[in-house]
């Protein structure tokens, strides 16, 4: 496995790897959520390359950008196991040099949701994206659909930019408790981590009811509200009930529906989501 | 010569080119200016590709999107002759399929000058731009002086999106009076067409104080302004002399400057360009 910092090493080490390139772009403080992407891509291509760079400007100014969790050493060491061929760290000079001024932007599915939430989060996700596939230039890509939204996006992205790379979105890996798993979870305090799992809990409840036949997406919203309601430990930003193409909130009745939530824990901003129908 | 309409059918006559390919994206109505692109890309490529695509996002809404001329007959007529290996024809449709909404844009650099007079501009040529390069992957790409901000931009989009391309940017082409060889010349009525040549008679009085020592730049704008006004069918929109990095209007004195400007005759708005110093 070999590691490399800049882009003229990353392009010198891609020109030796066979095809197909699978790419799993990480900011890194790796979880079996992300693992799950590499061995998928391990599986399917040729040869894989995991990007390890947390992204500043997809944090907002409020955010935890400079406390998200980082252990370059431990993930090295967990990618070393899976056959992974190329890991580039980029420096976050060697991505926004100098004078850096171009922006990718996915404008309507960009605003809604998250991006409502998190104003140019996902600006700074589709720069950064187009950048890592414009580097790696990988066949195949690989996201989590932990992040539903992002992976609207980065499919709408690839579509309009003609970025000729294949986007896999692979399920979300939960604890035993239902927790999806992430980066963040690591900040939890025992009596948060236990609560939780509301989360998935709230999801549940609602794909439980649209099973015995509720099919109005207000009515699942309350439901899922309720739920979060029930955990003191739990604040809840957002729930939702929307279109899964278009992340437009629905009204009324559907055969298809993206749920999903962003609920905080003190400081610590969890987000699930679940599709349910057809 | 192959002639390509959809982004597949591109994707796959690119793919027998041998390289290094040369792209040379046009507008069609080709004049000597685009044809002199053309020789200097066949002369330092394997494959030269040329595409001819009037892109309706970099028109204002005020601008002429609908009469710009249009002649693709002729167009292949001249090109067949050049050695061309690929002409790619998009429709509008093939660029921006329904549902389209992601976009390029280049911060403060599309602000100034162009950018300043035609809001949105820039950000439909950085976005068609990059749309280009992803879908015919050239190694080099080739436009003209002409369009000297543009030229800066696409440099700084392809440094900052890490595009794998090489950008040739060529001399302007002009006519015996000095008039910059344009598209839109065609449009000038006899007497606007000799009006026309005061452009480049006003760049070449500020460029002749400047060899004569006059190093200020409110100065050579004046003087550029002057020559300007002095013909009545001339009705100047700007008059620069800007930084030939940033674009940034420069005051007092320097050692290379950008003098450009846009002067409209009638409703036919020209630009202009010419560097000085060092």
């Amino acid at each position: 496995m070999l590691t490399v910092k800049t882009i003229p090493e990353l392009r010198k080490a891609r020109m030796g790897l066979p095809s197909p390139v699978g790419l799993v772009p990480t900011m890194g403080f790796l979880h079996h959520g992300h693992l799950s992407l590499v061995k998928k891509a391990v599986e399917e291509c040729a040869s894989v390359v995991v990007s390890i760079f947390v992204n500043p400007t997809q944090f907002g100014p409020q955010e935890d950008f400079g406390s998200y969790p980082r252990d370059i050493p431990k993930d090295l060491e967990l990618l070393e196991r899976l056959n992974v061929a190329l890991v580039w760290i980029p420096e976050t000079g060697e991505m926004y040099p100098s004078g850096f001024q171009t922006w990718v932007e996915v404008d309507s599915l960009s605003r809604r949701l998250e991006g409502d939430m998190r104003p140019g989060h996902f600006k700074g996700v589709a720069t950064v994206v187009t950048k890592l596939f414009t580097a790696v230039q990988p066949e195949k890509a690989y996201f989590g659909q932990k992040d539903a939204q992002q992976s609207v996006i980065i499919n709408r992205l690839v579509l309009d930019l003609n970025l000729p790379v294949e986007v896999v979105i692979c399920p979300i890996m939960r604890e035993d408790d239902g927790l999806a798993m992430s980066s963040r979870n690591v900040y939890l305090n025992p009596d948060q981590r236990i609560a939780a799992a509301v989360l998935y809990r709230a999801l549940n409840v609602a794909k439980q009811e649209f099973q015995n036949g509720e099919n109005d997406a207000e009515r699942l919203r309350e439901i899922m509200l309720e739920t979060i309601h029930a955990e003191p430990l739990a604040a809840f930003q957002y729930v939702s009930c929307a279109n899964p193409e278009t992340m437009e909130e629905h009204s009324g009745s559907f055969e298809r529906i993206l749920l999903s939530m962003a609920v905080k824990f003190g400081n610590i901003r969890l987000i699930d989501n679940l599709v349910i129908g057809k």
